[in-house]
């Protein structure tokens, strides 16, 4: 995977970048301002991979992944699964720090840290971002909270490690591409499906994957604003589009939907 | 419903402070940094009601909204949707914008706006909290995206409304609170719930609503890190919780359940 331009969003140092370092070592890795700047880049060709986070807790919205994802004609081609831990960064041989710059979610999982070492929070857009805004302003008596990346990057010191107050914090990425997936034993595949009156369409879709003993790991439903009474409606199952069972449950799936988009088959990540 | 004291996230003039005005315009209205102060000043009794928003594209995310609604013994006790309408806010008389100053959301919900201005964007972590940036640090070549009511608090010039490149977009508040509601027409019943070995157990749900002819307005999974087969659901259903059929198809769901916790009875919000 040498020399593969693989896309993120946030700045160098962010989780995203992480978790495409996870699954792409050797590649070339673009930080982008906007999830729109990836996806156009995606469109552009000008990158090979995007990575982008879909269920979590730091990076930003997931709706605003399924809006894109409704609109690209890109696949999902596989999944990363990246453990957040956060450290408290700062210059070196701080011992004045008062307050604390982070994204206002990674504040948030840290406050009972925060709070007993009355450390004031001030929010920031970004984990990473925060480590440089420290460094690029020369602030001795704040640190940040961001990843153990992001102190590398920024060349600063980590005071603390794994400082969040609940572990077991995962972040689900979905890398994008042109890429072709082949069958394995172990596949999810994702889709986007409109329903007219929810819940009886919804209850007669979800009999057909119970019927074909397809396993069903994510369904979420949102209300589409210009038709009061019509849903979209995300859903993971477990399979690959090109397994027969998948294929002709979504073909009977597909005639009780007002639409049915498959966003790719990949691969599912594993939890480490 | 004067002198209620009304606990929001953000800064003076974000969405959820004009969300929370709508419902209660008389009412002492009291900025809070993260949602877990909202939450916190709701527990210790400091405030009356708390907004926080829970469907949305700016204020941050649903899912840290859920875990909140999780851990609460508060109800939730109404609902609002808001329109969302983002303004350009500079200085008076400013001709020399060459950047703006957003939350990442809100310069992505614009952008072919920015792009045709030829705009360079810059993410912050809050709308109106840009406003006050631009103003607090005499920014004089940039504006914000924000709320009017941002422009309004921070006393700044509106140059431009309804800037978003796609309208129809709305945000859904949720109104906690010790209150108690009573059945109306028109109610909505927010609750979370376990399940082991999804789609078999989602299914046998989903039956009983169906059953009862009780509509479903949002189903959401989400799969608890801990347990990796069993799913936790957050399921909006029309109807109240002392309603006959409403309660009776909930004792039934419950047995299915490894857990149910309802989050709240409320009448339905309207969308205007």
């Amino acid at each position: 995977m040498s020399g593969q331009k693989v896309a993120f969003q946030g700045e160098h140092g962010a989780y995203s970048e992480i978790a495409a370092l996870k699954f792409f070592p050797n590649s070339e890795l673009i930080p982008m301002k906007l999830f729109q700047d990836v996806f156009d880049a995606l469109h552009n060709n000008s990158i090979d991979y995007a990575v982008v986070p879909i269920e979590n807790s730091i990076e930003g919205s997931v709706n605003e992944i399924y809006d894109l994802l409704l609109s690209t004609e890109k696949k999902i081609t596989a999944e990363i699964f990246l453990r957040v831990n956060h450290c408290l960064i700062a210059f070196p041989n701080n011992t004045s720090i008062t307050r604390v710059f982070s994204h206002p979610q990674a504040l948030a999982q840290c406050r009972n840290y925060l709070k007993k070492r009355n450390l004031d929070s001030l929010p920031t857009y970004d984990t990473a971002g925060s480590v440089r805004l420290i460094k690029e302003n020369q602030i001795l008596d704040a640190a940040a909270i961001a990843s153990k990346s992001a102190a590398k990057f920024y060349n600063m010191t980590i005071l603390d490690e794994n400082i969040e107050d609940r572990k077991n914090n995962y972040t689900r990425f979905l890398v994008l591409s042109d890429e072709k997936t082949s069958p394995s034993e172990k596949d999810r595949t994702s889709m986007i499906f409109g329903l007219k009156h929810m819940p009886g369409s919804l209850f007669s879709v979800i009999r057909e994957f119970d019927h074909s003993k397809i396993n069903l790991t994510k369904i979420e439903s949102r209300p589409t604003k210009e038709k009061p009474w019509e849903y979209i409606f995300y859903v993971d199952i477990e399979g690959h589009v090109e397994e027969d069972t998948v294929k002709s449950t979504l073909d009977k799936v597909q005639k009780k939907c007002t639409f049915l988009k498959i966003l790719g088959s990949y691969k599912r990540g594993i939890i480490n």
